[in-house]
């Protein structure tokens, strides 16, 4: 290898099944120390949604619902459960699609994606209870309250005392999922929530090699860190959190800008597809 | 850093302004031997669409196309070129959307993507003809004509004698653009041809970790990659490839699934948003 330093991801391997009320940044931490060893100043650690989510409690029993007539009728038609499908509906603002059994949603949040973000996979349901996987005990996971939030406390557990020597760190956290999207086949890592670091790069008033303006540039830097992270993050093993080092915002070339996951969801104003 | 060996991103710079019937991958080959050092089986090599298309001459000049009254019109309402409008409609099979001045096509090659993948920045523009950036002097860069054929014609140029030894080696080549999407703000990559790896994997017939299957989870991993090789790549500096190491395409986990950037096209029939 040359002179050019890497940018490098890690994948961050080792952690526990994740439990309501669990301290997720302490776990992530010692995973991080033990598999990955000491953050830098700058690091990106992603975490996949679904281990926040648990952390946080954001999760129903799904004998605990009771859906309606309405979603009685579309589970029914589409050979779906009846009480998944009743949460969909309560998690979103409004359906986008609802066509051949697919659920596309506006979630309370904004996001637009298949089912409002609730998922039955990886939910560690069987081992609540009896331990059996009866229907009864189905567990799903819905999406945080604020993803937003959830990286902001994230950030703050991860970078104290976690730099060579027990320094703390300023870390940037992306809570990220994964979602589909319209024209393409499968499914890609989105950034739902964003702490200390700017997720998009606007290069609309730089100008190109040639000198002429790039007008309305803006790159979605926090999807494709995500994007990144999810090679080293089998969807199957337990590998639910990446290190990324070495991502530098471009300087000059264009002008990081915002603070959160919020600003990467299209104004519906401006969206030509909701 | 511990046990675990990450992913590397290179940034490869160190390329000339690429001109019709350029050697690319001759020239790409260097510029990873200088910048990077010698390629190893697996890499995966992400090269920007614009010097691929520059180099194969998928280029015209503006002054040589004249727009129909369909053309003249839109742009005279929006305050567009009109003979770019002319070239977006003649490189799309379809419209999919055409309001406030944007234009969402369906390429030939199927992708949906604005101004059906027309450029006019980083083109080289000036430097044809008199070096004057005249109206007349500017040259629009279209999508590669068969940009799966790119990424194979690239491939067996990057990997012979590429080694360490000057061995040949087995690379995967990803030619990638800079695409929106609905829902999200901001532009990622998106991988349009692809050789040597396969751009999906498939964890349908897995069972996740409490064993439950995993039902149409297909993932985008040429799409990702490509979005990993973003995150060195100023979109105005000089850098329009990188190298991938360290990519593993999961194995028992899932089944890497496919050969061609057209696989990731969604079905026109099976997409809810075309």
């Amino acid at each position: 290898m040359k002179d050019i330093a890497p940018l490098s991801v890690y994948p961050v391997p080792g952690l526990p099944e994740i439990r309501p009320g669990d301290d997720l940044a302490a776990l992530l931490a010692r995973a991080v120390a033990e598999r990955v060893g000491p953050l830098e100043s700058g690091d990106v650690v992603v975490v996949a949604q679904k281990v926040v989510s648990k952390a946080e409690g954001a999760r129903v029993a799904l004998a605990e619902v009771t859906p309606s007539a309405f979603a009685r009728d579309f589970a029914e038609r589409w050979e779906k459960d009846p009480r998944l499908v009743e949460l969909v509906l309560r998690e979103s603002l409004r359906i986008v699609r609802m066509e051949r059994g697919v659920m596309i949603t506006e979630t309370r949040h904004g996001f637009v994606c298949a089912n409002s973000g609730v998922d039955l996979s990886n939910t560690g349901g069987s081992e609540e209870g009896s331990g059996a996987r009866g229907e009864g005990g189905e567990i799903a996971v819905l999406l945080p309250e604020d993803p937003d939030q959830s990286a902001a406390r994230l950030r703050e557990g991860l970078g104290r005392g976690a730099g060579a020597g027990g320094k703390d760190v300023e870390v940037g956290v992306i809570v990220s999922d994964t979602f589909g999207r319209p024209w393409r086949v499968g499914l890609t890592q989105v950034a739902l929530g964003v702490a200390g670091l700017a997720p998009l790069v606007d290069l609309r008033d730089t100008n190109d090699v040639d000198g002429r303006p790039l007008h309305a540039t803006i790159i979605a830097m926090a999807d494709q860190l995500a994007c990144a992270a999810d090679l080293v993050c089998g969807k199957t093993a337990r590998v639910p959190a990446a290190v990324i080092r070495g991502y530098r915002p471009p300087e000059g070339d264009g002008q990081a800008t915002g603070i959160s996951g919020r600003e990467l969801i299209r104004d519906p104003a401006m969206d030509l597809f909701r």
